[in-house]
């Protein structure tokens, strides 16, 4: 089976979650927070120094995928860790990010969050903006959203 | 007292909150979800068309201010959007992300739930990144992180 290198230079199999991997400690990660359901530590090639990832220990792809009564654990340690960034590091404040399926790196749900300080330079890429066409164009998107908000 | 025009030409007090406004009806906005705590509507400004802002009702500026009891009632609606926009936009997955104090553009808690499809230009400047200078450094960020979050 094709295997490669993890940080510290054990190996996971390519088929293997490398996140399950860091949860159940058999790779090595800078956890910050671990409680029963819950697993921090840091990225290690972050956005900026003390960018933390939140992973819940079950294996779920994504945010949609986690189960309803698994949603306050999660995010109660994600909204610890927004609030610890900016004392730890003396930073302004916070960027909390889950990228689903698109530009999401590994498959195993995610909370980046990444400390923040005034003109650190990502204020002008981070947000490219479009326009809608007009106010048709602006009601025809809301009512599918909000038809597909009712569907579920 | 200072005005500005709101999206519908209304005017709101540029002392008070847009979002505050839009939840009590007081400015029209294309509203695709609301219950007795949350409500999201469409970003009038989208990354993407179809880019929701999930919001609480209650006023609070950031995600570490958002009380505890409020955590599973506020991202549930964030996971639902997830869920909803690819189905309802045709689109692959989700970015959600939320701004605490820097780059956030309203001072009331709101998460943007963004839909996504791939090759759609995003990629490459969403995510720049530093390097750690050796272990060390790594293991002086987990530290203090790790103080904090045990601190709260």
């Amino acid at each position: 089976m094709f295997t490669f290198p993890s940080p510290n230079q054990q190996t996971v199999a390519m088929t293997e979650c490398v996140f399950c991997a860091i949860v159940e400690r058999r790779v090595d990660a800078s956890i910050v927070w671990e409680d029963h359901a819950v697993v921090a530590f840091l990225d290690r090639s972050p956005v900026f120094k003390g960018h933390v990832l939140v992973v819940p220990r079950a294996h779920v792809e994504t945010l949609p995928a986690l189960p309803t009564d698994s949603v306050a654990t999660f995010f109660t340690v994600v909204q610890r860790v927004a609030a610890a960034l900016p004392e730890a590091l003396d930073a302004h404040g916070t960027f909390v990010a889950i990228n689903n399926v698109v530009s999401q790196s590994v498959p195993h749900l995610h909370a980046h969050v990444v400390p923040r300080r005034r003109k650190d330079g990502l204020r002008g890429f981070f947000w490219p903006r479009v326009k809608y066409d007009d106010a048709d164009d602006v009601a025809t998107f809301a009512a599918r959203v909000r038809d597909a908000l009712r569907a579920e």
